[in-house]
């Protein structure tokens, strides 16, 4: 090699550092031994291991969700890909950047269908905004710039780079990009767009806005508050990537999940603005049941699409009401009683630090416990955009990773959590600050609500499908054999009290809530 | 509801059945209820509740090798089917019949992006040898007929139906298949074929044989041996989707896994001659090394294909060698010893009842059980034909579904295991026989190895990406927090003992084996 040869590998992860990523969630195989050489190198990636790839591409997401910069994850062709594309698929729902890079057999092992062997870029192609292929080691460094900003780039989501084993292992001279990484920022929504919905504001007899996106962050939300102080109602997507919450933020009408209640939600209104944020639709289908949310008559209007940048379009609307002073609710639980989703929120609002961060895939606990937390001091409240069960966990990850120094509290229920389980490894392994919360009604619980709302009929068999009780499982033993320290709360005492260490401690812990 | 309606889900779990489908591993959602609901009253299939996707897959796969007629396979929507898809990919590679529903937003509802909603298509293509849509509740019927057939024609594999919502639960009255269903059978290899190569074999000078998929079944190693005792070599694949093995059957040399030494073993021969395997290529590429293992000058000549009967084709070469007596290999092994793969695979194979069957995702530990147990009773032995790591244990639990009254026995390491450790919840729940042992090195033995050959060159990092020792994996921990029996064995006394014990009990445990 001479001094200005590096490999396919040095070239790709020198690349990647010099657009600003910093993180790396992998769970490699043989063809991707020469870019694990090459990370090892460069102590500005942090390279986090993770034991299966849904681990790694949760941790993404969570960390863009942060971060607002794609993290990169490491994976093993074809299957390594599939283990990753549900949460990659939540991270795509919720506009997170994320770089995949995906090894692949060599270029010249291609024509010998060898049992690993599989079409990717069919897989990818589901999920991810753009998917490039490294065919030469001197390549890589201008394909991982392009990958970056794709990644960041109108939209926002999953680029995919496929790396054959042989790229990474070729010696190049690091044929650099053509044009030095300047990370993309967001579009500015045009001034007669901002006209336009002024005006339908002002003559709308009964006013809405949908936020989402950015738009429910804590500069946007100080705007909004202005704007439902003058009268215009506002409502928050049901499910938002990240939202800044706390006593001291203004709460946007959270709108519901069941279908039903969001259509009376929004009935009254004539106008609605939507803020990053789709026209609402029903989570699923049901029979009948309409898809769409908004009433037939309702106008609904977009002011900054995804990418767009809402929260400078918001202020220019130019409304200046007063904004709602700090709320108050309810904090008192019963010591002795079980503890409910509800009660866990209201001892959680008492004891998270300001700058907390939560990752919440609790289904059916999460709700109550939104509601319980909402004057608690200001943190990130982050939930399940895609529907793709079993991010929680993997989603704590990397926000930890992403923000060192502030708590992270990992919401997740007995089902759920089982999606992911090996999450608690790399919590260990990293020492992340995670405070694991599991909600334990040793059920599907959601999918009992769901089968009632679908209209199937009875269930004859005991032995069915929604029931997690014959086994139990015991989270706490499940923690001890990651070496993680875990605790069984089975009234609001305990809870209180367990908490509350866990928020004055450091590392990772796991608590488990025996709710009903 | 009149006397001659069903629902779709109805029509369609009565095809399923009317095909020979008899299990159904399941992780439903939403969109699924009305089949949960269907499943419930068909009591000629035994649903069996899977807490992650690729553990249903996992066992279809395993239930498909042990009966050559597919499971069915219930999945959510696109990340449903990714969650799964890994382990679908290795039933694609070893030829296992899988029928996959995948319940997907009602019709009407795809309009609306919904944030379930994917290009499941664009998914299934990558790994399924057919994919099919039931558009109306009509429909269903005839199309779980034909992906049942689809699964088990030709080269069999993975046959992928969605299911629309309403195709489910709008009502029907039975529109059933134009056609009874029959089981595809293996296709006869022509005669001219048959005589073609037993002419190349008799002109050889040193003429070899390999076999794969259903010729490394009992039936057709007989025939097998004779050859052999005639002087022809035979060896078997690397990666057999199921192979039987014990003292009384005769067993061909296992082509090696490492490239350099397949080559040497194979450099002799200037015939190979393929019963239902493909000609052999490198598992990965490595620098400077070729991808096909086949020297130069050999001629490979096809006997039968896969879904062709090698087995009759092998008995039509009318070799008539004497087979060889009974092997005796060493079963000694110092009870004060750290156990190690080679003592564990002796200790087994004086312990293994008739008829077990191994489920073999061990990956490093995985060679020197295969050697040690050659010589135990007649069994039946599963590898990872895909090489997509972490189907060991679904595979058992679909083998133990498969067979009833046999012992399965699960051999797993410490890095393969935690892709599914979700598995052993569903081991309790259905009291499957299933004896869980792994191989626990705290490492990526497999990566440390091929790292190496790669030569990716040294690492500096002490926090390596093959270290799986902080934190050190307790599974007898995991094990009791889903109720399992567990084990550690830190000697072969220890584990002969706990081996003993676990083939004299029925029902699920785990044994830790701690291994350098």
């Amino acid at each position: 090699m001479s001094k200005n040869e590096t490999t396919g590998a040095g070239s790709i992860v020198a690349s990647l550092s010099r657009c600003g990523v910093t993180a790396c969630f992998a769970n490699p195989g043989t063809s991707e031994m020469h870019l694990v050489a090459a990370l090892d190198k460069v102590p500005s990636i942090r390279s986090v291991l993770c034991l299966f790839e849904g681990v790694a591409s949760g941790a993404a997401d969570g960390f863009g969700r942060m971060t607002d910069r794609p993290a990169a994850v490491l994976l093993h062709l074809g299957p390594g890909y599939a283990n990753a594309a549900a949460n990659l698929h939540n991270a795509r729902r919720a506009h997170t950047p994320v770089v995949v890079i995906i090894g692949d057999h060599a270029t010249s092992h291609r024509q010998y269908d060898a049992p690993l062997a599989s079409d990717i870029r069919s897989l990818t192609s589901s999920t991810c905004r753009w998917t490039g292929s490294i065919e030469t080691a001197a390549a890589g460094a201008e394909l991982v710039q392009r990958s970056v900003e794709e990644s960041m780039t109108a939209e926002r989501g999953v680029a995919a780079l496929l790396l054959p084993a042989d790229s990474a292992w070729t010696l190049t001279d690091i044929i650099g990009p053509s044009h030095d990484f300047v990370a993309p920022t967001l579009a500015l929504v045009p001034d007669d767009r901002i006209d336009a919905v002024r005006n339908a504001l002002n003559n709308a007899i009964n006013p809405a806005i949908l936020l989402g996106g950015h738009a429910l962050r804590e500069d946007a939300l100080a705007i909004a508050g202005s704007l439902a102080a003058s009268g215009i109602r506002i409502f928050g997507e049901t499910f938002p990537a990240r939202q800044t919450r706390g006593a001291a933020v203004f709460s946007p009408e959270r709108l519901p999940y069941s279908g039903p209640q969001a259509r009376d939600a929004l009935l009254a209104h004539d106008l609605l603005v939507t803020v990053e944020a789709a026209d609402p639709v029903a989570f699923f289908a049901y029979p009948s049941e309409e898809g769409r949310l908004a009433p037939a008559g309702m106008r609904i209007l977009n002011l900054a699409s995804c990418g767009e940048d809402g929260t400078a379009a918001l202020a220019g609307l130019g409304c200046a009401g007063v904004i709602e002073a700090g709320k108050q609710i309810d904090e008192t639980f019963d010591p002795a009683a079980r503890p409910t989703p509800l009660s866990a929120g209201k001892i959680l609002a008492r004891l998270m630090p300001v700058g907390s961060i939560v990752s919440d895939d609790a289904v059916t606990a999460s709700g109550p416990l939104w509601a319980g937390t909402e004057n608690s001091e200001t943190h990130e409240w982050m939930t399940l955009t895609g529907g793709a069960i079993g991010q929680g966990l993997p989603l704590a990850i990397g926000a930890a990773v992403a923000c060192p120094g502030r708590k992270v509290i990992a919401l997740t229920g007995d089902g759920a959590g089982m999606y992911n389980p090996q999450s608690l490894w790399t919590m260990m392994r990293e020492k992340l600050d995670i405070v694991v919360l599991v909600f334990a009604n040793n059920a599907y619980r959601i999918l009992e609500y769901e089968y009632e709302r679908t209209g199937a009929g009875k269930l004859t068999s005991a032995h069915d499908m929604f029931d997690l009780s014959g086994p139990t499982i015991d989270w706490v033993s499940i923690a001890r054999g990651f070496g993680m320290r875990g605790t069984l709360c089975k009234n609001n005492g305990e809870l209180s009290g367990a908490i509350e260490r866990a928020m004055k401690e450091t590392g990772p812990c796991l608590i488990e809530i025996s709710i009903e």
